[in-house]
């Protein structure tokens, strides 16, 4: 099964592709390597998923809002890609989880995320290199912000 | 124009390149990349602007921290390169504001540093894929820092 | 002197290579590269080092972690690759401490990893471009977390 046919079978509906809120691309084509910029929780509705997680979210409201950053990611690649079936593999993760200093649970938090890129991707190529770790602050009090690194499949 | 006469054409006073402040090196190159170490706000009498933005520092004063950052870092790769002209484009920026835990205007900071690189080196080759996300603490609390890679024109 | 013969000069233990406490994979090859996922001071008797630099530890003890960190790298390094004599250079080091919001001293901190990568890699191999900055929170409030790329030897 391709990506495309993957994700068609998780029934999931994607929010629209973000328009960048800055000074920055979506992706930068880099050999057969696309750097993609930090992406966060952003719901079909247009709204986000806010709060810190150890208070305002718990552990597995942050993994629901990791994997809706995937979804967002997801809409970026389609939009920027036309198919996720050009991607071959996930490279790098760096997720970035908006949590208080006594939270700890960051890698359950970003498996939301890393789970989804399994889903898509496949069990071998959709699994990254990562780091899950805690920010002080994220951008308008985003839960979790993952950026990342794909590898394309020949042109 | 090449990046040496735009950066010119805007007369502004690069810092000394600082030396490295641990045990690493400024860039390393590989392939046609380099990659560039974290950079601060480093000013031409050797202070560097320091404060927690969101408390110390309005998003304003983080915006001209972020530019100065980029100031530095082109002192560090004129230093090391020769020439800012032997770079092709921005490929990937990491901008770390050293924020308050509820400040959230972190992409309105990190402008300062990504619209020196679009002054610099072009609407296109200065726009990066980009993070700009909050830190719980900085090096000598530093406003701001930011790590990047550049690609390079083929020698 | 080869890394490995140095690494037993060093006449250090390395604890055992960590499993992924997540949804990744502990290292990433793309092209002559590495990708090396987020790393904690892993101890031989499976305990890490945790708490807050600042005022859990200090700096010192978190330089001691940041070493841990770096002997807990190496471990998984020699469990992927066969030796770290594939090992070419060290490209990139993201070293993330977990710090007090007013902890200044990353740079110092994180040499404690930069340093075992010289002792290993040498003065020149061993040197990468490097940030140095202080996290939120961290998985299981170890005190420090490291990422980092290498190159390999062509095959």
């Amino acid at each position: 099964m391709s990506p495309e046919d993957r994700l068609a079978s998780l029934n999931v509906e994607l929010p629209p592709p973000p328009p960048p809120g800055g000074i920055y691309t979506p992706i930068v084509y880099q050999g057969s390597l696309i750097y993609v910029s930090g992406h966060g929780p952003n719901m079909p509705d247009g709204t986000q998923i806010c709060g810190k997680v150890g208070s305002d979210l718990t552990m597995e409201e942050g993994y629901e809002a990791a994997r809706q950053v995937g979804l967002t990611m997801l809409a970026t690649l389609q939009d920027q890609l036309g198919t996720l079936n050009r991607i071959k593999r996930a490279i790098k993760v760096l997720g970035m989880v908006n949590a208080t200093p006594e939270f700890g649970q960051h890698p359950q938090v970003v498996n939301g995320f890393s789970q989804l890129l399994l889903d898509v991707f496949g069990e071998e190529n959709g699994r990254a290199a990562r780091s899950a770790v805690g920010m002080g602050s994220l951008p308008g009090n985003i839960a979790v912000e993952v950026e990342a690194i794909f590898e394309l499949h020949e042109a």
